[in-house]
């Protein structure tokens, strides 16, 4: 935290202003990407493969080309065939290729939903209709799904080119594993020799999709001149535009990506699927194209997070002390390579101090949808697995979970098991806090459980630019070039009306497209709140600096003279006889001193400080029908300093909304044909509204980040991390049984029941 | 001009590249005032008043209100009573009151089109009947539209509250004269007793329309959470911004004003007349509303510039020096005080080096629509007069005209008679171009006959912000947030360029609206090139001195060591094993030097520098008809520096055909009644292409701005400053008699040759 902002000095941040983008979303006014509407749009629709592996013979477009009212087709053959240069996106990277490849097939599908042509139309039941006249011939082959499957040695292969990364000496023979990463320190066998207790467990996760209320959707229109605008819904504009580019040979300046609002991307709306194959349909017809993804079309062809399966073994002294730890991880990384496995292997064991590990990681090619960043991407599903065993090693050793969780967790100082240093952490005091909660010691009635469980987030900074500007009048607009995803254009607001010193009702933020501001990353790693915010207060310091030359420029007094307190100049010359010049006196007269107030700044912020959660939950179980509800719900999170509580509270009752579905019913249901069976909000059960009790939330904010003005760190990534391990573990102690594959829906839980010994 | 820029090194400026907007225009995507659609939209109609002066008795919107399909209705009862407070608008100042009152009627009516309602409606039909509806009762009273009328001390009183500005003791009575401006030098008396010759003359000018192809268009929309939008065609958003602010009582940060394209402005798009009308409707309803004045709107109830009468007095030497100068204007500034006559008087005789001066203009209301700027506001009636009388001059001295302007005209170091003391002008040079080009001494036929005439214009800077943006692979943005006009986006990308060393072609330009950039001035006084583009070359410059920096960074090499240079770093350090670093090599890596490349400037650009303009024409009268054809035409002026050459030769063809318009056919017919009788281009004859020889340019470049970097002059309102006064003195000589009223329309010139002696 900045030393010269005390908290108690702090007027607006730590306020709970009302939302900037509330009426708009609640009334109907807010544009989301399908909103637009353009003199001469055309309606675009994608072809999608009904195989899951499959060699594309022959696409014949004839028929299609000639029905009247279809104004451009494009297949891979429209798209130049790319190289493996990265493209960053998000937390992680793909290749370049890859993104093309997933956005329009070539020579191969890859999955069931993986497109092969687009059209754009007149109207939609043109568009339709101009789909089932274009002929794919295809080869189908045999697929794989599973990724233990995936992983054998005869395994149908997905890319004859893809050689496992990371093993020596260089493989011979392509695999479907794309990646293996190996981490660890210490001795791990002399570890769990010291051991008092070593427990093991393999653990599984389905894949799971980010659910977000607003399919994908873009209208792209191509300029005769060459300059393009692309309207999208995402989580980074700036990311549209640079994969466009690349994937179209498109020039950076020539492409303006305008922001749509955002229906919820959760790191799913951190890559393209449409936006470059709208932009080829314009480029090919000169007018506008929206391309608009159905329910069904998401579940089929965006990426899900990984599905997993997690071998953990543990081991602790008798005093509860984790003596070592060895994990094989297997992530699904869906068509492409490109699972968070390395994230997770590095975010395993981030909270807890162990000496001797041993972390093994697979990222595994299979026929599904590629996978996409997902909320703390690869976290939850190791979290699920470490803490599932924490919980049972806690059992087994007769120590409170809290204990043993305090008693191993890391702190300022410590250097965590994938090489980081922690400085202002509050693991420990976020585990008291959930320990000395009334909820951790009120009774359970019967057929109820309660489960506790850890997570940690990295939480990122990076590249953000932001600017200020004054009104003739003293009110200011902060532009970022974030998308809001929770609450950014209130964060960035606050921080700015609290650097010039103006209460938050005068300060409008606003999120500019790709040509008015400068570059920031992608809104995703919990990372715009302290990057950008950064970026924020920076603009605005330099735009209260302005202000006190301007005064000094006014009273003819030296800067050092001017004092910048709660938005008002004073002189500290006393032999001055000047009033105090409010910000808006100041504003209301530029032209006579240098002109409008403005400021903007560029920065890579670094310091972004991670996030530690600590989540207890009771849960019942109906034990005829296998119905789990949660009853009760109680996160605590180490949040560094709460910029607007409201919307951190709430990034934390959406982690665990979002945890709750995953743990106990989310589910990808395949065919024996590799087709998806389940694409559709009535068959992929999210939690609603009324599955779920109202969730409290603990907001710890005794480390602030003393990198972040205010002393923020991101919030939005580390609440979905502990869900699915505490509800597992309240399942398991109803049950009496360790529960180890998600999702923990009735079927399961009635069998898990039928299976307890008597 | 900067030293460090020397012409010879320029690559970009100077150059023709292709115009960013041209595209977009030709082919119809681009979005001017009425393009836009949204949904829920509502059609706005605005009812006025079918009498030149009415006291408004009552109005009853009870019928139209009770319209099924009717969503608002306001009248000025929906506005509170304003003061007095100036507005800033354009190269004029307003009161606020008067915009309001403009805007909508309240207790009285005063010129025929005055608005008095507006309703919002589901549907241009129901809008269209309950306008019908709505009943308005008046008290028809006298009016008076001719100027000179309007003076009279028994003339209809236009504002009882107005008493004449400027004359002392202070009025006891309210007059129609609003303002009184004296402005002169030296003893007339004594000058008109040394001089050999004096002419003198009555100048008569009429009212013309700004004649821009695009009617005032604007949508509206206001949020239920006081978050506002406004769309419109203007020539300065931040201005639409502000009248809406105050007209309406809504702080700046409420409102955000998006610039459509613009159809043209000349001037008359400085001011508001449906905005904050829109903007009140929508506010009514909740719902977005669009406004969109039809043609005849625009000539009844948008401003034209001042119909003027002026009389003149000259005295010369025998060697054609002028001894003494007199001059009496009278503006009609329309329905409201503000005429361009103060600017008039200043601009009278700026051309010329004249001792001794007496000026007295006159500013009068009369029962015609609030004149608005129009192209050099004010000074082509006053140039008419004075260069028409030099014209005179010439002939009877037997001086040759251009000889005439060469004695008596300005240099650097010469006082005007406004009060400046002129830097880098290049007057003498723009007559001598004119004298050397072979137009000046080619035959001319019968019924032909010849004109010359110079023009002045003040130019101005002030307050301008601009932002670039370097893009990940090397590419530029340049952001301002003046309405591009006349080519500015052009010439902001070709500066900025320039100055970072990169092709045009990898710099685009956008205007961004009200909330991504700082404030800027309208785009009005021939400033946006000046100010705005010395706004965007300090953002260049900037950005450059980081791009040094980065370099410096990754070389580990002081910054003194980094020369910059056509886009590429490189390290004078010759110890140093570096290769030089282009734009794109340290925009691809800034992630490792810092964060983005971006930099905003705002400022208040002094020292524009005064534009000159010396126009010959040769014109054709047809004896039988009366029809007078332009069939030669050369311009020369004084330039400073044509940032691109094309524009600024548009510009001057541009104001060459504005001028010829008003000099042979524009003018207003009111009827008896006060009701205007020709609202439509049918029978409000501009010059369309074919009326129009190809007009020769001569861009004058010996005298660039020392105070802009590239030596840029305002260029846009010279060139329609002298076409009256060329084309009536080369009519003059054709018939033979001084042609001393305008329009020189084909039934006065017949009248003039059956005048003329035999």
């Amino acid at each position: 935290m900045n030393d010269a902002v005390q908290a108690a000095a702090l007027k607006v941040v730590g306020q709970r202003p009302i939302r900037p983008d509330g009426a708009d979303k609640v009334t109907g006014r807010a544009n989301f990407g399908a909103d637009l509407r353009l003199p001469g749009m055309l309606t675009g629709r994608v072809k999608r493969s009904p195989h899951a592996h499959a060699r594309i013979v022959r696409i014949d477009t004839a028929a299609a080309a000639a029905l009247p009212g279809v104004k451009a087709i494009v297949t891979a053959a429209d798209f130049a065939e790319l190289g493996n240069e990265a493209v960053e996106h998000g937390e992680g990277a793909a290749t370049l290729r890859d993104v093309a490849l997933n956005c329009m097939a070539r020579h191969k599908v890859l999955y069931a939903g993986h497109a092969v042509a687009a059209v754009a139309a007149t109207s939609p039941e043109i568009a339709d209709a101009a789909l089932r006249l274009i002929e794919v011939e295809y080869e189908v082959l045999p697929h794989v799904i599973d990724v233990e499957e995936a992983m054998a040695p005869d395994a149908p292969l997905l890319h004859a080119d893809l050689f496992t990364k990371g093993v020596t000496p260089k493989p011979q023979s392509p695999s479907n594993v794309a990646e293996k990463t190996i981490l660890g320190r210490g001795d791990v066998a002399k570890g769990f020799a010291q051991a008092e207790r070593i427990v093991e467990g393999r653990y599984r996760t389905a894949p799971v999709h980010q659910g977000y209320l607003e399919p994908h959707a873009c209208v792209a229109s191509a300029g005769v001149d060459g300059q393009h605008h692309v309207w999208c819904s995402s989580q980074g504009h700036f990311a549209v535009r640079a994969m466009c580019s690349k994937i179209l040979g498109i020039e950076l300046r020539d492409i303006k990506v305008t922001p749509a609002e955002i229906g919820g991307g959760f790191g799913g709306k951190t890559t393209v699927y449409l936006e470059p194959v709208a932009l080829a349909l314009s480029l090919k017809c000169g007018r506008p194209v929206r391309l608009v993804m159905s329910r069904s079309e998401t579940f089929e062809a965006s990426g899900p997070t990984s599905g997993s399966v997690i071998d953990v073994k543990l081991g602790a002294s008798r005093e509860g002390v984790i003596t070592a730890a060895e994990l094989t991880i297997k992530y699904q990384a869906g068509a492409f390579p490109g699972s968070p496995v390395g994230v997770a292997c590095m975010a395993a064991l981030a909270c807890y101090s162990v000496e001797n590990v041993a972390i093994t990681g697979y990222d595994v090619v299979s026929n599904r949808p590629k996978v996409a960043a997902y909320r703390a991407p690869g976290a939850p599903m190791v979290a699920f697995a470490v803490e599932s065993c924490l919980d049972e090693l806690a059992m087994q050793l007769g120590i409170d979970p809290i204990d043993l969780r305090i008693r191993n967790a890391v702190k300022p100082g410590t250097k965590a098991v994938y090489g980081a240093t922690f400085r202002e952490i509050a693991l420990i005091e976020t585990l008291q806090a959930i320990k000395a909660h009334p909820h951790y010691t009120a009774p359970l009635g019967p057929n109820q459980g309660r489960g506790v469980a850890c997570g940690f987030w990295f939480n990122v900074g990076g590249e953000s630019s932001a600017a200020v500007h004054v009104d003739e009048d003293g009110g200011a607009t902060v532009v970022s070039s974030n998308p809001d995803i929770g609450g950014s254009r209130a964060a960035m607001a606050m921080m700015a009306a609290e650097t010039l010193g103006l209460p938050i009702e005068r300060v409008r933020a606003i999120v500019a497209d790709t040509t008015s501001i400068g570059f920031s990353a992608t809104t995703g790693g919990s990372r715009v709140t302290f990057a950008t915010g950064m970026a924020v207060v920076q603009a605005a310091e330099k735009v209260v600096a302005d202000l006190k030359r301007r005064a000094g420029l006014i009273w003819e007094c030296p800067i050092e003279q001017v004092q910048w307190r709660d938005g008002v100049a004073s002189c500290l010359d006393a032999g001055k006889d000047v009033k105090p010049l409010t910000l808006a006196e100041i504003a209301g007269r530029t032209g006579r001193t240098g002109g409008p107030l403005s400021a903007e700044v560029s920065l890579n912020a670094q310091g972004a400080g991670p996030g530690f959660a600590v989540h207890l939950c009771d849960i019942e179980l109906d034990p005829d029908t296998g119905r789990a509800t949660v009853i009760r719900y109680t996160a605590a999170q180490d949040v560094g300093r709460a910029i607007h509580p409201s919307y951190v509270e709430g990034q934390i009752q959406g982690g665990v909304a979002q945890g709750v579905g995953w743990a106990l019913n989310e589910a990808y249901v395949y065919n024996a044909a590799g087709v998806l069976e389940n694409p559709s909000f009535l068959d992929y059960r999210v939690p609603v509204a009324s599955d779920l009790p109202m969730i409290e939330t603990i907001l710890v904010e005794s480390a602030p980040n003393k990198r972040h003005p205010f002393g923020a760190k991101g919030v939005g990534e580390a609440p979905i991390v502990p869900p699915l391990a505490a509800l597992a573990s309240a399942l398991s102690h109803v049950i009496g049984t360790r529960l180890t594959e998600l999702p923990l829906s009735p079927p399961r839980l009635l069998e898990a029941i039928d299976a307890r010994p008597a």
